[in-house]
């Protein structure tokens, strides 16, 4: 039997430095716990560009859709802003997403308890939360046509399209619902159905859907009253889903409260393949942070978390996923704080890799 | 000469409560400090609808055309919620911002000191929070074709799309950089030029725009992170001008911030009438909030404040309105308060009317 396959694709600014933390626990997976992976590694975003003149080589998009999983770091950064919007360091993950077909975004928002400090919000709002949002991730404004810039008359116009079929709406809802059974069956869904017809198809699928999850307590919300709700009170919700332009908006918003968003993983998934894992990439919520890049500054935990996404979702290995969550969550106990998380009394300030190091002791 | 014409449109929910308090007002303004104003009244939303069966009938339209203001309340309500799309109460409401043609809706977040305790988040992140976003409100996703809900295959397809011209940007922009100049000359643009074309382009002329207005300094954020500042240091902030949709959801997003939703007024402007004033319609940040509607329990703040951006904005009363506000800081101070902001020690609570007298009282 070989070993399952990971593609390790690191990006641009921290996004090499946190992923080489997440190698020293791949590493220790394999010599410890009899986990072996098969590793490779490639570029994307504005390294791509550098190397290649596009974001993503299509042998790296070849690459990635024969791994069992791909862990991304980030893409982007000021060296690129410039760049014509077809190769920009964004689309080379917006690509990765669209082959790849990885339609359900999970990312969490989780407030640790030793961090519970560090949210703008006040620490009885925030303590505690754990919340999942469900992101539909390969339609909507983001993919449809037609777009672009077009000239009207004396003027341009900017156009895109937001587009969702019955389909496309139904699968992303049932892994919503999927998870909503496995946490604590509460689904909220969100659109602005009152002002959009796609989201009044997307509530009427969200409907059918939840017939086949009579357990789900399911309700739903327009997406400005959903910010609004997310400020104010976020532990009224377990799980979240909406579209693709509402979930990166409103996951970025609940990312934020939580105050740990160097802490913060994602997976996004496909449909399975042949040998039934699904299609799966897993990155931080958090960017590229070209301003602390190369400093030792950035906090590897996203991306290490995210790693630990991929052990639950990708490789079956729930009891490992929590082994590694737990070690997390021991460090930060024990003070030990990257340079994102500095400010507290009595705490430890460490390295992009010595808090590797210190969750790898811990493990 | 005839006096200014407003015309009320109370709407759903508490907005005819609220609006009630309005009432008192504007008597005052006219016994006392001699401005009188021809005030006529109509339905909107789920009232118009119910006595109509339609949100909005042609003669109120033509009327709103007519006056110098429109004040209104909110719309909507759970009686309307299975409504067909075509007439529902916000259709009335968009038809109003659409045919008024009123592309620039201010909508300022603004903490009031004796209210700072309320807001979900730590005092010191907003307290003296002061900022306003300009929102597109003619165009965008709201009101672009094609949009509606096809059949494709053996599936359907739910459509809208994502649509802004040159000259609707810059109407925009042009009115954010304004206020920028009246302000603290900082504006910050939010889009998401990094994945839609159509923030491309608006990126751009934003950027034209601000050739005529070298002393604002001008930056721009990609609207999800946009949301994250928000949420960390709203401060940051000065006036932030985004399209119709990402301002439905920033603004609210905003408003939440403050912990004063109750007090938030908004103002929509349009191009100058004849007489040079422009086209106008002033209402709430808050909803219809059906679950408190005729209980006396709404707070009529947000709507009087309304009124005091219509003596600004349309009647050229600054300093009129500058006393209407002085007036409620001050009934605020002296700890009189609706039941949305109780739970302090020491605070007076009153009904809604009570709240209204008291404000006119302090005028
Ligand atoms: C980098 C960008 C294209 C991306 C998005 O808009 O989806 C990011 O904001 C995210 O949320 O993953
Ligand atoms: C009521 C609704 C149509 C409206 C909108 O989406 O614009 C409201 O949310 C607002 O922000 O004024």
């Amino acid at each position: 039997m070989t070993n399952p396959s990971i593609l390790i694709l690191p990006g641009d600014g921290i996004g090499p430095e946190v992923m080489a933390e997440v190698r020293k626990i791949i590493t220790w997976f394999g010599d410890k716990r009899g986990l072996a992976f098969d590793v490779s590694e490639d570029l994307v975003g504005g390294a791509a560009y550098d190397a290649h003149g596009v974001p993503l080589h299509d042998d790296t998009m070849a690459k990635a859709q024969e791994v069992d999983a791909v862990l991304l770091g980030a893409v982007g950064g000021p060296k690129y802003d410039n760049l014509d919007f077809s190769v920009k360091p964004e689309r080379g993950l917006l690509r990765l997403r669209k082959e790849m077909d990885l339609f359900s975004n999970l990312r969490p928002a989780q407030c640790f308890d030793a961090l519970a400090d560090f949210s703008s919000l006040k620490k009885d709002i925030v303590a505690g939360l754990d919340i999942m949002i469900v992101r539909e991730l390969t339609s909507g404004v983001y993919f449809g046509e037609p777009r672009g810039i077009f000239e009207e008359g004396n003027e341009r116009v900017g156009i895109n399209t937001q587009r969702y079929t019955e389909s496309e709406i139904e699968r992303a809802a049932r892994s919503a619902f999927e998870l909503a059974m496995r946490r604590n069956k509460k689904l909220c869904s969100m659109e602005k159905a009152n002002v959009m017809e796609s989201g009044i198809l997307w509530r009427e699928v969200v409907e059918r859907v939840a017939q086949d999850y009579p357990e789900v307590e399911l309700s739903h919300m327009y997406a400005d009253n959903g910010a609004m709700q997310l400020v104010r009170a976020p532990k009224q919700f377990d799980v979240i889903v909406t579209d693709n332009l509402f979930g990166d908006i409103l996951s970025d918003c609940a990312a934020m409260l939580t105050g740990s968003l160097g802490m913060l993983p994602s997976a996004s998934l496909g449909l399975p393949m042949e040998n039934g894992r699904p299609k799966a990439l897993y990155e931080p919520v958090h960017g590229s942070a070209p301003d602390i890049a190369g400093q030792g500054k950035a906090n590897p935990i996203a991306c290490i978390l995210s790693f630990a996404m991929a052990l639950r979702y990708s490789f079956d290995q729930g009891a490992e996923a929590d082994r590694l969550e737990a070690a997390v969550e021991k460090v930060l106990a024990d003070g030990v704080r990257t340079a994102d998380l500095l400010g507290e009394e009595g705490v430890t300030p460490v390295s992009t890799s010595e808090m590797g190091d210190t969750i790898v002791a811990a493990l």
